[in-house]
């Protein structure tokens, strides 16, 4: 048996409640995701997910998600090795977006950068312009020599 | 004068790096709003932001969304008194979400049910059905009392 996501409720009261979980997929069929690390709350990534991979990431406790770049499923980290135990999932009011924590395996890293984290750069203000200021430049690994064309990162 | 956002360029490498911050906005004119609470880290809601917003955010330090349920700018804590100042942004490797560390005035809530965070359920595996479980049920404010149609919240 697999997983199956009724359709959300038209009334916000039910939606907001205890219950079963009604993912609110988007036009596109997607929810947003947001991963954070279970060791001390980093923001890691934000991703998207369609039901196939929402299904499979409450099924296995390993984090898949969509790729809208490459129009298919992503198992993340098959690549890499630095794939995402899921340790806890949350859900937003309205249902759609899911708040992963995580911890992540191989080189402890999310972005396909080869840094911890997405997140790496802060932006700043300065004489009316808004600027990017690299805040974490550590390296966990090599991304060219981890990636090549058209695999999944 | 007003902060402007260049176009996103389409080289990778630039996207990735310092420089201008060119956020990817989509189709619908957006970009995610993560935002998390400056004290401990603790996701407490994603929004979106169109331009406006987003240079709203920077020029003035206190968060603003857009709203597309109400398709309008968001000045979040209007009604409630539970404004975001904001004490860190910063984008991820592709530009298309920001992270917003905030401190949260009034009643210490960023949810519209009255709740600190709106990851107030977990989401469990139950007999091949996701169910949802209430982690967080304190309610900082009483949302009938705090807002009215159409209010901005």
């Amino acid at each position: 048996m697999a997983i199956h996501f009724p359709a959300p409720s038209s009334h916000k009261v039910e939606l907001e409640g205890a219950g079963a979980f009604s993912p609110r997929f988007d036009a596109a069929g997607l929810v947003t995701a947001v991963v954070t690390d279970i060791r001390d709350g980093e923001l890691l990534m934000v991703a998207h997910m369609n039901a196939e991979a929402l299904r499979l990431t409450l099924e296995t406790g390993i984090a898949h998600y969509y790729s809208r770049s490459r129009a298919k499923l992503w198992k993340k980290g098959e690549t890499s090795g630095n794939l995402q135990t899921v340790h806890e999932v949350r859900t937003d009011c309205d249902q759609d977006v899911v708040w992963l924590k995580v911890s992540v395996s191989g080189h402890d890293a999310a972005c396909h950068t080869g840094r911890r984290s997405c997140f790496y750069r802060t932006v700043q203000v300065e004489d009316d312009e808004a600027v990017l200021v690299i805040a974490d430049d550590e390296r966990h690994f090599d991304p060219e020599a981890v990636y090549h064309d058209g695999e999944t990162k």
